[in-house]
């Protein structure tokens, strides 16, 4: 026993011949503190394109001698470097960027740029060494990609290509080109003199901060997209039209995407540095998309805009009340705290613009009956009783009477050939499935052809337009029986705006084949193969035809909605019916029921019956909510044949117009006058409205708060504003209130220069 | 106007003919409030094992008479229901449950168990109707799997076959088999009698409530594995043993997974439930395991285990202080709270446990020399400066010394043929890569052969065995020039537990083929497809080999490091070498250098020539982290021909034993002894020293602190304890302070009945 322990053994109490255990003392209480990446990584992750890296003015390559380091300056000096970076220089409009509001140079990846340097004398390119260097991160690395020296010799080339354009006396024009799978983001700009004791740089200097993007218009950019029309469109085009109503009754939502607005792009910026993505990955348009996807939404990661579908919008803005981007990316970065709040085309409207202002061709689509939160299951259970009724406490599934998503162009290296194009993302947050906070970039063409091993989350976007409505018969013992299967009642139509034009176009045939037709069973098996549950029974058909009406109808409105029954059979049938109508929210989800029938029809061979409901405006206008759309459901028993039908519809009431007016000027710089004018058309008041108005190019966003609005009466609201540019566009502006949402209005405005 | 504006025009002080604008409320300042679920679904997800789902004792056909429901006691009752869940009982033994320490019922999925229902006279199979009712989550319904009746009559069958296996008097013993892809969880138990009128049930009864699990011995399961000796390994074994140190010195550290013990099948459960994946999807291996990849750790999602690799863990435990995953699995479901603290082989080894209790064939691999944090980038870069010597300040990546992930063994319908078999998942989050706090299920297969497109994540994991290390020298101009590409460095072997021995196996070749071979060489070109980026240049190799040591060393131990250089070439050579030796994390991570020589060597032709080094424990002693990993990188250039030369080597220094005995008893319920001994090897004190000691089977975990163990001093820990079960255990300790980590010890305990 050495000393050492004699002394502890002197000092215990219990004289033991080993140290003396004793209660090992107790962690604080709460959460522990954050954990540093001490251990875990040589430096924090380079995820920020705010913060400057230090690069020092003079690097020197010898050490010093007897009198300290050699004068640099005797060597070619630097007096000024102009970054060409006015709207109206060949920069910003070779790279069609003059549109961004921002007063840095910004321009596109795989595209050659221009700046002007200014030497203390000629450039001898014999004698002299230079490069331009740019740099982004915290951490810049030439393998990394965040370093880039670029020069002006053939002999001499780094991975961006550079090259003297023009040398006159001391000005230097130099060119530059940033690879075409380079990272994008804000860079800072150098020039460094080498010498042979070292280099010397300018100074840092923010007004030399550039800006890179994707380029659509580059052969070797992973979105390149070749096509003049749809790049205006996905990428030039600031003025959106999203679809919302019924597949047969489509409504129009105008949007101002916003994306070249003051801050925008620094907001875009903002949102990939928040999550955190490492700058390296800020070139692949499919981690960046993928990401975005996530980031758009707040869940997991405190991402751009907060979901909320109840009705209550108390401590935000009504998701039917925004009229574009700029608000909610400038109110995101600036308070750098999720904004509430959204809906789906909200998500798809706002991850429109952070594509566009990136330069990553979008457009966002409408799938009217789209099928949701069921994990890639090709199944939508409807769970009838023994006699035909709709049993809702059992009916747990919904179908979204649209939903609205993003699509976006881009190569997918990662999988193999044929699956490039356009690729669905979707900032949604998928609340009930598992845990998907983040969905795609998944290939609209995979997704055609049944293709959907391949990532990201097709099978989620499959079942989306495929799955099959199941009609169920809860028998006594508790198992359910088939009944009917409706195979083209999800993903009826997918609309989105025509490039170069207002109109719409259905691109459902990118999404599947014909429905019935050979290559979609073909698609069908695959995708089964895949893991994609179907239904699998086809339970003989019913020999009567439930026929439900098309209707428009304005909210307040009374109208007849005629239940025709066509009995297709040589017999008489008796059909015992049940006629269900109920307020439903625009996610299928059923508020209150206002209309239960249940008539009995005899229905003689061959022929038709229409069954007379008039629905009253007092029925349903107290349940309203959101939207204001009403579904109806026919369900019910063949008595002779035991056989089950049903028939689905979801009306949507048309919500008044606003009125919106713009007089005077129509030339840039010229004061205009825009006026919106509402009238309650009800008898009761409406409270806590809301308007917002603004217009791409030429008005701001306006905003207007009225706490009454009484029964009958109108308003009429005013502004000014001063068009910056030239062209054609719109003022759109909404009306939102609990009472009545969804209203909206806009008028066309034709700027001359 | 009408009257309602007239009033408000009235009312107005303004006089205005409109309504008046107001200012907006300001909303609240803060967060908002959450939102719930209204107007987005139905209901809440049905995510919870724990909590019952509401099912009537009665349920009536008919609507009530006169003197109210009949009576439906005239009809068939039931007295009693007998589980057959004792573990001697044929239902535990067949289905291989019994050393689960639980009351309730255990069984397998896909294969048939018992239940024994006493009637209140003899089951009349033509006359009476019941069902035996299997409940799970809180919403039932047939269609989403989680209501299961199951009928005993082979006209009338439901997913679930049941069969009546013997009938005696009153007594019905019934046989149900869950199909063999049902959810994995824990169900309730009914029994319903099928009556003219209505249903009667069984009450409530906690004791009924049966757990059902994975099946890796059924073949229709897509976890079936056809090898008994794997499944007694990868399901049933609790002892452990996952591999650390260097490749080629290998250390062992004993784990008990423990997934027997009680409470931890319901911990399992819980981390499923707290994740909020709904119970639908939870017989889907992929699903399960994608899932828990996620919920093992504390990011995003408040998981299991808080990661630290910072060297301070004063609010938790050590990561090298476990011995078993039980205590944290029950800290987790007891508390609620994320568990401090792990690195990846406490993920790993919880991970095991969560997945060996639910019935996934799993075991922990370990890849030595893993490519990290690299988001599926072929590189890992080390800078030299323009002398050859590293350039720490600008080499950012790090290969970490080794890598613990799980494989867990499962068809794959979702990706084409032949990707089933094993599947890496992996818990550990990866901090820097793009977000990945998931990883997997990754198809070994396909990564062995470049499959990479397929999900999830296999391009990460496929860098992790395959990047190549890239030494650049680093030019005046800032550019970066290759100058050695080692392709053999990483993923140097894939270490796992033989089954049925205590030995290793390298199972590296399922990951890859032969270094240098020809479908190695397709592979690569194949994963290139698919994104992932190579170093292309084969710089010129040089001819002058550095050829390090293989040592083994305990800590506190003096030695000789030395370093020689073998010149393959008909000409002298001169190397001037820059030798550094550093303390690094097992992440590759360095703390300090400790040794910095720049000797300049000259090796004649076809000559060796040795440089002696000589380091001191007291060099490195007080600079030690962790592991006690020292790594030497050994760079230089050749004066003659202007070659680079490098090489690196990880030495991992010994740490002292335990030395633990057990004595006494060696049967079952006898009382048995055991002792922990430990000498302090150091001239210095350790303080706060803790110990740990468990064995599977024999004794639950014990541990103990002593505040100060003085140099050279000893410490005896004797605990008694009664083995519970026959059989070859082990008892194993660690002993954990910041002076000193990673020191172990077990006794091997054989216990007869």
């Amino acid at each position: 026993m050495n000393t050492a322990l004699q002394e502890i053994v002197k000092m215990s109490d219990q004289g033991a011949t080993t140290p003396t255990p004793s209660a090992a003392p107790a962690p604080p209480a709460g959460r522990p503190p954050k954990v540093g990446n001490r251990g875990r990584a040589s430096g924090p992750t380079d995820s920020d394109n705010f913060e400057a890296a230090d690069i020092p003015e003079l690097e020197f390559f010898v050490a010093p001698g007897p009198r300290g380091y050699p004068p640099l300056t005797e060597f070619l000096d630097i007096w000024d470097v102009d970054m060409m970076r006015r709207r109206d220089e060949t920069n910003k409009t070779d790279h069609r960027t003059s549109l961004y509001h921002c007063d840095n140079l910004i321009v596109r990846r795989g595209q050659e740029f221009q700046i002007k340097i200014t030497f203390s004398r000629a450039y001898k390119p014999n004698e002299d060494k230079f490069a331009v260097e740019f740099v982004i991160g915290t951490n810049p690395q030439y393998s990394k990609g965040t370093y880039i020296p670029v020069f002006p010799t053939k002999t001499q080339q780094s991975s961006w290509e550079g090259r003297v354009i023009q040398s006159n006396n001391n000005v230097v024009i130099m060119g530059v080109t940033p690879a075409a799978n380079c990272i994008v983001g804000k860079y800072h700009m150098y020039v460094a003199v080498q010498t042979p004791f070292g280099i010397r740089r300018t100074k840092r200097d923010n007004s030399r901060d550039l800006y890179i993007l994707f380029n659509p218009w580059a052969a070797d950019d992973a979105v390149f997209l070749d096509d003049e029309a749809e790049r205006q469109e996905c990428v030039m085009n600031e003025l959106g039209i999203i679809y919302h109503g019924a597949y047969d009754d489509v409504s129009e939502r105008n949007w101002n995407y916003g994306q070249f607005n003051f801050g925008v792009l620094d907001a875009c910026l903002y949102i990939m540095d928040r999550s955190e993505m490492p700058i390296t990955n800020r070139g692949d348009p499919i981690k960046v998309t993928r990401k975005a996807s996530a980031m758009l939404n707040s869940r997991d990661d405190d991402g751009v805009l907060v979901g909320n579908w109840s009705g209550d919008y108390t401590y935000g803005v009504a998701p039917t009340s925004w009229t574009g981007s700029t608000d909610i990316l400038l109110s995101y970065s600036g308070s750098k705290m999720p904004v509430c709040y959204a809906q789906c085309w909200v998500y798809a409207a706002v991850f429109n613009s952070f594509l566009r202002c990136l330069g990553i061709p979008s457009r966002v689509v409408t799938n009217y009956y789209s099928a949701h939160d069921n994990d890639g299951n090709l199944k939508l259970d409807i769970i009838l009783d023994d006699n035909g009724r709709i049993d809702r406490s059992r009916t747990k599934d919904s179908v979204w009477n649209y939903h609205c998503w993003n699509e976006c162009y881009m190569t997918r290296p990662d999988l193999p050939t044929g699956f490039g194009g356009w690729q669905v993302v979707d900032a949604t947050p998928q609340e009930t499935s598992d845990g998907m906070y983040r969905c795609g970039p998944a290939s609209v063409l995979a997704i055609k052809h049944g293709q959907i091993c391949f990532p990201f989350d097709a099978p989620f976007v499959f079942a989306e337009v495929n799955s099959d409505v199941v009609f169920y018969s809860r028998k006594k013992d508790g198992t359910l029986e088939p009944v009917k299967v409706n195979k083209s009642h999800v993903g009826r139509m997918v609309l989105t705006k025509a490039a170069g034009s207002d109109g719409r176009r259905d691109i459902i045939d990118q999404y599947k084949f014909p429905e019935g037709s050979p290559e979609e069973r073909t698609v069908l098996e695959k995708a089964e193969e895949f893991g994609c549950k179907q239904e699998k029974s086809s339970p003989p058909e019913a020999d009567v035809d439930v026929v439900l009406p098309t209707l428009e109808i304005s909210v307040g409105d009374d109208f007849e909605f005629n239940v025709e029954f066509v009995n297709r059979s040589l017999q008489k049938r008796t059909v015992e019916a049940y006629v269900s109508g109920s307020v439903v929210y625009y996610t299928g989800v059923s508020s209150n029921e206002f209309l239960f029938k249940t008539p009995t029809v005899t229905v003689p061979a061959q022929k038709s019956v229409k069954e007379l409901m008039t629905i009253e405006s007092r029925d349903y206008l107290s349940h309203l909510v959101e939207q204001a759309n009403l579904n109806f459901i026919v369900t019910g028993k063949i008595k002779e044949t035991g056989r089950i039908v049903t028939a689905m519809k979801v009306v949507t009431l048309h919500t008044p117009k606003l009125t919106v007016e713009v007089s005077g000027g129509g030339r840039v710089n010229e004061e205009m006058m825009a006026t919106v004018q509402f009238t309650n058309p009800f008898s009761f008041n409406l409270e806590n409205v809301y308007l917002r108005m603004e217009g791409p190019g030429v008005m701001g966003l306006k905003s207007r708060y009225y706490s009454l609005l009484p029964g009958g009466s109108s308003l009429t609201w005013t502004e000014m504003f001063t068009p910056q540019r030239s062209g054609k566009t719109r003022v759109m502006a909404t009306l939102d209130c609990s009472g009545l949402r969804q209203v909206s209005g806009q008028a066309s405005v034709t700027v001359e220069t």
